[in-house]
């Protein structure tokens, strides 16, 4: 316990039940915490409870943490007590598409990105001038045989491991993960899709879209799964095309949308405000 | 106490301190009540505090309400606890555009609109058949003297008393009331004003928006204060348009934007998700 | 020819090629016309020019199309001229759902829609009365068996023939076409899916977006072929939901742009704004 | 003459009066044009007639000049004839807010803002690093006093001279320009103004949005008169947001509406599809 207040994030998940919120709060009131946000979801179809609130107090993490154990405990809940703008360590997949990356970068630096981001891979060369403008190391790898593939994700553990990465994001990243991957990594690798899921998935999206004649177009954040495509949904939006738009301007009309969406899931995902329901999200935002 | 449950509406305001939820959802407890909905908020500017819960139990009002007493006397709580899904009983004021009140009553026949519509006024005859349509009684008052205007208002004072009116809600009445009957049913009336707020107050709101050329219209939902569309403001919506309308042509795009946004304004009223922070408001969505 | 003045649209679609625009108002200049709304497109995909104008003349429909004759045949166009404001022909298709209908009625009735609507039929007796209060004909017709489902289809023809009927709208009508009866009325029959195309298609929709979690629900409306879901889309909306809603609220949220989806893509119908480009369509808005 | 086809856009404005597009059309005949798009409007409020077209032909700038030569003297039009993806002749002004700034650069860069861009002037030094990183000249002088503001403007003449820019874009500067620079480059400079004008003109735009309590928050790009935050509205994007957003947050949450809004207005204008009518702009989307 020092001085200066701390302002903790709180995360529960567990089976529902009454007299959870009472239990929790009460943990907060005798870490002496002032609770500045709060929100809750029961969810009908699994039966599950999620619970994410801020707290300011002079109480330091293990005080916290001891406060809450005996309900954690009771409960059978998930925990997760984190500080609040604790910048996440996330590593960055790229190909040569630069507007995710730009953007992702542009707010990290201004701040309004909590993240930490010691590492972005790409399978070509072409976005290191770019992470280095953000004094952002940056490595390349080419992906075109199995073998180089097997190597890109290896070293994609390896990174990991090594800087204890939380997130992984695939900021227009073209190459579909191996199984093994997704299942390694599951619940931390986020994508942006560039279509409105479960709309046009697969290759070419703004193709299939231009062909299918629709009249908005949009763009997904999901975690990413073996099944492709079809991880849960974290973020989604769409912006209004008319006929004369060819292929190739919807790609550069979609790009906005993909950029504010993807930054969106991450931030929220940094926040700790993205809980996961079976292949649906919960979003305290 | 009965067998079947009830579905209870809680809302709290109090100067903001720790405990707050904590107290309050042990109060839940104590009446046995299951918590399916929750939501606060610390207002820095006024230092106040304001929560909204839903719980579910087999306890009546009298012993939810005796549960929260202890509660309501120590933080010094305005306190209101209403039955989820009770109709809110609304008087209506319509002169001659239909849209808005149209899509009122539409949406109470559908289950959509938890109100209860005693009587619709009007200082003009033209939508006796639409309230007739929906089995609403309709009134049809001249308010072109002074003398009528004061009668007018009398009659609404009135039915307010006479039906126990919780809100009387502005449909596109287009006379300004007086600054009396504002001051009578402060925070009880609400109005749909047709611009974005605050442009284009007053008169002619699709003239002066033309003549801006703006890009966007839009209309707000608000309270309505003897500070002509200044009231606080509970819901705004726009929609695009371009240089090539009239203003004619806006007013029609407009409708839609103002019927919902009424529509959304009221029903969020009456499901008491509307508090008051000074001039601004808490929507508990 | 008369004194008072004629406003016209003309549409016409021929293969692409130089100096249509030229030869066209050309056209117009000699029927003394003055031009007061003309947009253009061609497809790159199908090679085809389209183009439509409005103008104002005194000249009547015999000598507008008198002198566009010769550039009609020189072209090989498509051509069709109406006169601006003429309400269009159209029979109306419901089951139990309301709102669209409501809409429908209502907007024409406001001089919103330029249309007439000689009847509406229903598989269900619920919407008689709403038709009524618009004092529109309508008449109940049960579809459970083949031999009801085939007699259905017959009246509807009857109907078409009867009336001259340029547009039939299923406004949430629940039963799927022959592909006889879609075969007959192509690019004449317009339907409301309630989902956003080309994402959970058939049944339930909003049941599927809940089930995949979907952070958008929206509308689309579309021509109806043989193959179901799959016409070309005229219009599109989307409202944001989130993880709270069950899906019968999604229903309830979905119905406001189901309503105004149908509509508008019915207005632009009614005035010759929708043109057909293989599976896509040209809207000039 | 040449052999590859060239891409001219011709915009024109003159009195309305018939035979304008037909005249206009055998002019593009006669430079044996093949008219790509194609857009019209007649004001009503100032009898104006403005049309924009683009065609592919052979012809050369003169010879498309020397074919509208005629028509534009016959009916006194201001004509404009440019080439379809010329980069315009930019200088952007800044302070020290980057969002803006880095938008545009990104997309001058990434090819989808047709904009040459010889210098970036700020009155601080903060964004030198970014405008390097693209690759364009910065100068930082600071207005203080009466005489370095004088100074800066004279620069900014001096640099409009110089380059014979075309355009001067307020990427958030943060200053007021004289009346006479305003009247010197009177419908070339944009600048945006981060609010939804004309709500919320003058300073602090987001502290007065927060304390009036509106729903969504927005951004307007307008050329600049020497009336602030009255000028010619060239595009307009809202966002919604809620009580719980703080000053600072909806600062954050504007800056991406700023953007676009902004990076939108300066490729219409260099798309030629920005036309002035008074105090209303005409955008030939």
């Amino acid at each position: 316990m020092t001085d200066t207040p701390h302002h903790w994030i709180v995360t529960l998940v567990c089976d529902d039940q009454p007299g959870i919120v009472h239990a929790v709060t009460g943990a907060i009131v005798e870490a002496e915490g002032n609770i500045t946000e709060l929100q809750q979801f029961s969810s009908h179809e699994s039966g599950r409870f999620f619970l994410r609130l801020q707290t300011e107090t002079l109480a330091d993490h293990d005080r916290v943490a001891a406060a809450l154990a005996p309900v954690v405990e009771h409960y059978g809940m998930d925990c997760r007590i984190d500080r609040v703008g604790r910048p996440l360590r996330t590593l960055v997949l790229v190909s040569k598409a630069a507007h995710c990356l730009n953007d992702l970068l542009f707010r990290q630096r201004a701040g309004q990105l909590p993240a930490e981001i010691p590492l972005v891979i790409g399978n070509h060369p072409e976005l290191g001038e770019l992470a280095s403008f953000y004094g952002v190391p940056f490595e390349s790898r080419p992906v075109t045989t199995p073998e180089e593939k097997a190597a890109f994700e290896a070293r994609i553990l390896d990174v990991v491991e090594q800087h204890d990465i939380e997130l992984v994001v695939l900021a227009r990243y073209m190459q579909i993960l191996s199984p093994e991957l997704c299942a390694r990594l599951a619940g931390r690798i986020i994508n942006i899709h560039h279509s409105f899921l479960p709309g046009f998935k697969g290759a070419n999206p703004y193709k299939q879209a231009h062909a299918r004649g629709v009249k908005l177009i949009g763009a997904t954040a999901h975690f990413v799964t073996s099944d492709l495509d079809e991880g849960p949904i974290i973020e989604q939006n769409v912006v209004r095309v008319d006929h004369s738009r060819s292929p190739s301007e919807l790609v550069a009309i979609g790009q906005d949308e993909e950029s504010r969406t993807l930054s969106q899931a991450v931030t929220w995902f940094a926040e700790d405000r993205v809980l996961l329901d079976g292949r649906r999200t919960i979003i305290f935002k």
